[in-house]
């Protein structure tokens, strides 16, 4: 596959770039324990967490709900996380969920994330199109260091992927036909839904973003244009 | 004026942090050449283009059209300028009128721009609140690295200032209250919009925006919160 077509890449963000689960047991372990509960729960809080995520969106995607951007997705979630750990909310500081709330806008990159993602800014504008909202991407910008070019995604889109209008959208408002845009991602799905637009596809593997016995995405499942170890390969194998 | 709720800062753009009249004009003296015509014409041709920026977004404003970016009102806005200039755009090749409209995206900043703003983003998030269309600030923003964390404005709110919906769009995407955003500019209008939203305003004064003989925006005009030099002074004063 040639690059000479490719003028942005677009970027797939928890998971792809950051370690989500990491980052929210982190600092869902320190709320358990504050809680009278054990640290042992934290990755299974995370995993809880992240489990209604999904069908959270499904509901915006579905026009069951208008678009509500994920922070508010993620809070209300989060109650039914804690009554799912038999954790009452009412008994806990709103102040203390807003702040757990946060732990999203926390999140670590892979090792490999800020070079690669410095590497292929020299020469393509790179931008998240996550399903995370602005204001969650701007702090995890500024927290991690990741140098975009621009915030774009669900938010702008007003749409979660893997609704085409997501994609679409963001190539629009790119300027770019979808021929000129990658889709970054560790997630065969998230890849799939993006080349049906006609965009670029790249794979990176993440075979710990679900803990050591991770079972989904541990290889391409797709016709992918490129195949990368990490971004800093995926940025050689795009020329830079 | 505490700074201590402060958590953004968003500028315009055109003529507060970059000189669009002499990189238009640089841009056109070229073109005119080429056109048998003189480049003294040049800072007329960039001053006539700009008068048209005005009445064309206010169509937009004022619902007769829907929201259009601003990259094709400067080229709707190009044709006219050439009929003005008595140069038949039906005579010019599409692609060369396509590069000049390009100008906009390849303006230069103001000496103080790109280490005022990198001071600033220490501390504060930062991002545009131009009209400029996305695409062209991330062009103009690799050209003059310029480091926003974000790039918001008229095309993410789907509003053009001074609509109240550009600044208080703005804010909510930011998940800040109008009295955590100050809105940077060198236009006393564009804060007079802004402080009516509830937002912080802090003023530049930009001489030359206009060439040597300029007589608008000399001084502040308002009760703005800040009045600054430069964009160091105005770091210098928030603290950082």
């Amino acid at each position: 596959m040639t690059t000479a077509d490719v003028k942005a890449c677009v970027f797939d963000v928890f998971g792809t770039l950051v370690d989500w689960r990491g980052g929210v047991a982190r600092e869902a372990a320190a709320f358990l324990q504050s809680h009278g509960r054990s640290a042992q729960e934290a990755d299974a809080f995370a995993d809880a967490w992240r489990a209604q995520y999904q069908p959270a969106m499904q509901r915006v995607r579905s026009g069951e709900r208008p678009f509500t951007k994920l922070d508010v997705l993620h809070r209300e979630n989060l109650e039914v996380v804690l009554r799912e750990f038999g954790i009452d909310a009412e008994q806990v500081e709103a102040t203390e969920l807003d702040d757990l709330n946060l732990a999203w806008h926390r999140l670590d990159p892979w090792p490999d994330t800020v070079d690669g993602l410095a590497r292929l800014k020299s020469q393509y504008i790179i931008a998240p199109l996550s399903n995370g909202n602005v204001r969650l991407m701007i702090d995890m910008a500024k927290h991690g260091g990741l140098p975009w070019d621009a915030i774009l995604g669900a938010e702008v889109a007003q749409a979660y992927k893997p609704s085409p209008e997501a994609y679409l959208r963001t190539a629009e408002i790119l300027a770019l036909s979808p021929a000129e845009v990658c889709m970054v991602a560790a997630h065969n799905s998230d890849l799939a839904a993006a080349q049906k637009c006609g965009l670029r596809t790249a794979f990176i593997a993440r075979h710990h973003e679900h803990g050591a016995s991770q079972t989904t995405d541990l290889q391409p499942e797709g016709n992918w244009d490129w195949v990368a170890g990490d971004l800093v390969d995926l940025a050689k194998q795009l020329g830079v």
